[in-house]
């Protein structure tokens, strides 16, 4: 979020908690910009990425059910799953409960290429974590998961507007 | 962050510890689709959302100095001015202080425009961080600052490697 679009009673807030905000904003980019780079690693785009995810979480649907899931129009999925699989992160293959049918389906080899990417950044979020007591992590998890909620409702909001 | 990338002796983590990797790779996932979505409201792809902040924070500058903030090529960032000038985001004006330079700078009715689609997530996380006292928002804040610093440095890397 960005502190600079606040509304302006927002001025009246402690110095500790305008650093906070200030921090929250900082997490938001961060994640933003992080994830960025780890698609441009990939050599895909932020929404290629986003719908590999999908796909990992659900594994093997048709093109038809991966519009649906990710929102976008059946045309923009066909898209996104031809750069996908030139990339080598898919395949589309026959359905083997109905030879009629086509999946797309990830490949191992991409999850391989992609896991690696990630392990210093979670070696090192263990290691920010294992400097906590259990009560503290206890309290920082209660708070991640109020913001991850109202982020969550936020957007709906948002998308009902 | 993506926990089923950790490493395998991730698995003799405590409850508390997955639960709170869960959440952060949660916090991360909505902070990129929460940006995704505000994007789309302004009619805008990322990136080009992505240079607006850029050109928020610095003034006005040419279009050489923001290909060289954002790490844009010059070709990209053009198309990048071209769509923030038709949505009315920014103009294309003579600098003052030397006529012969052209800078980009961003409209105040742009920034209006943006300002409500933050107001209400703004109210939200002032809400949440009401309900805890100095002692734990001091705590908290360390916790997120560690975890900034450590994404920025990862991200450093994983651009050199």
């Amino acid at each position: 979020m960005s502190t600079e679009n606040f509304p302006s009673d927002f001025a009246n807030l402690s110095s500790l908690q305008q650093k906070l905000l200030h921090e929250l904003r900082q997490n938001s980019a961060r994640a933003v910009m992080f994830h960025q780079l780890i698609s441009e690693k990939m050599g895909l785009n932020a929404t290629d990425h986003k719908c590999l995810d999908f796909l990992n979480r659900t594994g093997p649907v048709t093109a038809g059910q991966l519009a649906q899931l990710t929102g976008l129009t059946t045309g923009a999925i066909t898209s996104v799953i031809d750069r996908l699989e030139q990339a080598g992160y898919v395949i589309r293959d026959k359905d083997p409960n109905d030879r009629r049918r086509v999946v797309v389906k990830s490949v191992p080899e991409g999850a391989a290429r992609i896991s690696p990417l990630f392990q210093s950044v979670a070696q090192s979020t263990l290691q920010i974590i294992s400097q906590y007591t259990d009560e503290e992590l206890q309290l920082i998890l209660n708070f991640i998961r109020q913001c991850n909620d109202m982020t969550l409702a936020e957007m709906n909001k948002l998308k009902e507007e």
